[in-house]
């Protein structure tokens, strides 16, 4: 294994302490030193607070900021953060309005988050909680009951970060998070596996002349192991696979995500972005607004991830807000 | 080899074509689609180009706009830009106050813009060129007389970028880039190579337990390939390399570009800044300004560089003024 690290069991304490070093107008420590807050105090709105295993950087701690969230809770690399984690983030970033969940379909994140919200009602906070589960990939995998939640979490996060932002209610926050969860669909492939640094070998094996389609992002198996293809053939799988799931139709706008999984040169996304460009116009759906680059990754893994948003007015004004965090800046 | 492309002879106009429909508020093809030029008709200002081989995105395509370049010539992946491809960008971005060139120390590169710059002073164009040669491994390698440019063309591109959008006069910039030249230092490491997709394996072999300690961004030889050692004593390695070459003395402010190679987790970035940050504190360096993240990449090259520039009030005041590119955005 090679990383650039110390040791495998400091890791995320270590990164953490780079994050906020770089990033101290933005971000601060919660008062263990487990999770990310805004800097300053917080003020009076809706507090948007997410987390996860650690290892999707920028995902979630690089959104925590203006107009996205304001906490995030990373857990050790791909493993859950504990409810007590959860709960500081939420106590310190509450601003009296109630506090949302953006949860990623994870058992174990599921599990976690809940017994938090218990733990917070009993004390009088107002938590609601929203579970994103936008991968078609698979029904269930190996650690979920139910599809997985991936990039469409990143939109959903700004869509429902600008609502929160211009001082919409718990209520109004958590009803664009699940008009966000009803709208977008998403899927990844990769090409090689990651390699997370506690185990210290590739989470799988995957033949030089094979590529992992539906591929999860811990490096969970996906729909099919499959001979590598040329990039207009694999967008065209991906693609068909997330246009018609939801389905996308002749006519519709659509937010794109194209997320780099860690490992992939941008170069190649971008050729991956004119292939998904040609298949959309080729179905008649518009790209009304566009990311490309790493979003959601796992660690060095090489491959992408596509998802997809039907846009409306009122997500595509939210997705316009300003928004200014470690990741993700503009308008301000 | 595991590439997300559909041809190798086809990588640079495939990856273009998606770029500019990506980004196409902020930049356009040239008349030929071989050069990269900002959006609508040049202004009134000095044309700022840069540009060199492919396979090192963002550099220079997204690093168009606002702030920082006029155009952006990409040659075939670690392929130095043909003089006609040159001479277009420069026509074609030209805005009447003069053209400058801003280019890294390769010999074909140099080369051919200097071929460029002859042709295009005989139409009468006023040109000029700084020549960047931060890298302090080594002092001539395979494709340079004297220091490799790297890291430090990203914050030339951003500083006299800056100045060229204030009207500064083609002196102005050029004075401003041959200052920031004095004042920046880089060094590079790398864990694993990068694979050119046209050649279809790695460039180099570098063992399991192996680092290339001073690497070029196309794979060459750097110093020493030394054991892999951890998080802390590379950083200590590096750094040392970089200040003690300017030298960079206590009490001086610096800004840090710490850049990874394209295959490197963001984790792992940030856990370096964290050392790096140590190391400053040590030698009583302050950081003042930072970037952290994929600047100057290697395609799917894992490691990463380290660029230090010494700050004074007024690069300073040119590192922050707005900025808005496909890669780097602020203030607007």
């Amino acid at each position: 294994m090679k990383k650039l690290i110390n040791a495998a069991e400091n890791v995320v304490p270590e990164f953490l302490g780079g994050f906020v070093r770089a990033h101290g107008d933005l971000v601060r420590l919660s008062s263990s030193g487990k999770a990310l807050l805004r800097a300053g105090a917080p003020g009076p709105k809706v507090a948007l607070i997410s987390g996860g295993g650690s290892g999707h950087e920028p995902l979630h701690g690089g959104y925590v900021g203006y107009g996205m969230l304001d906490g995030a809770c990373p857990g050790e690399v791909f493993t859950s953060p504990t409810p007590d984690q959860i709960c500081e983030a939420a106590r310190e970033a509450s601003g009296g309005r109630g506090v949302l969940f953006l949860v990623k379909n994870y058992t174990g994140d599921v599990l976690n988050f809940e017994l938090a919200a218990e733990l917070l009602a009993a004390e009088g906070l107002d938590v609601a909680q929203v579970v994103m589960d936008d991968d078609v990939a698979v029904t269930n995998s190996a650690f979920t009951a139910g599809r997985r939640g991936v990039g469409g979490t990143v939109l959903a996060e700004k869509i429902a970060g600008a609502l929160a932002e211009q001082g919409g209610s718990l209520a109004d926050v958590r009803w664009a998070c699940e008009d966000v969860k009803r709208h977008v669909r998403s899927m990844g492939m990769a090409l090689t596996s990651c390699t997370v640094p506690a185990v210290g070998k590739p989470t799988f094996d995957l033949p030089e002349d094979a590529m992992e389609f539906g591929v999860g992002i811990h490096g969970e198996r996906g729909r099919q192991r499959l001979p590598l293809e040329c990039a207009a053939e694999i967008v065209a799988r991906m693609a068909s696979a997330v246009v018609d799931d939801l389905p996308f139709l002749p006519g519709d706008e659509v937010g794109v995500l194209l997320n780099g999984m860690g490992g992939t040169p941008l170069m190649e996304l971008y050729l991956v972005y004119r292939e998904l460009g040609a298949f959309l116009d080729h179905r008649g759906i518009q790209i009304g607004r566009q990311l490309v680059g790493n979003y959601i990754t796992s660690l060095d893994m090489q491959g992408f991830s596509l998802t997809l948003l039907k846009l409306d007015a009122r997500r595509k004004a939210l997705w316009d807000f300003p928004v200014h965090t470690p990741a993700l800046r503009w308008g301000r």
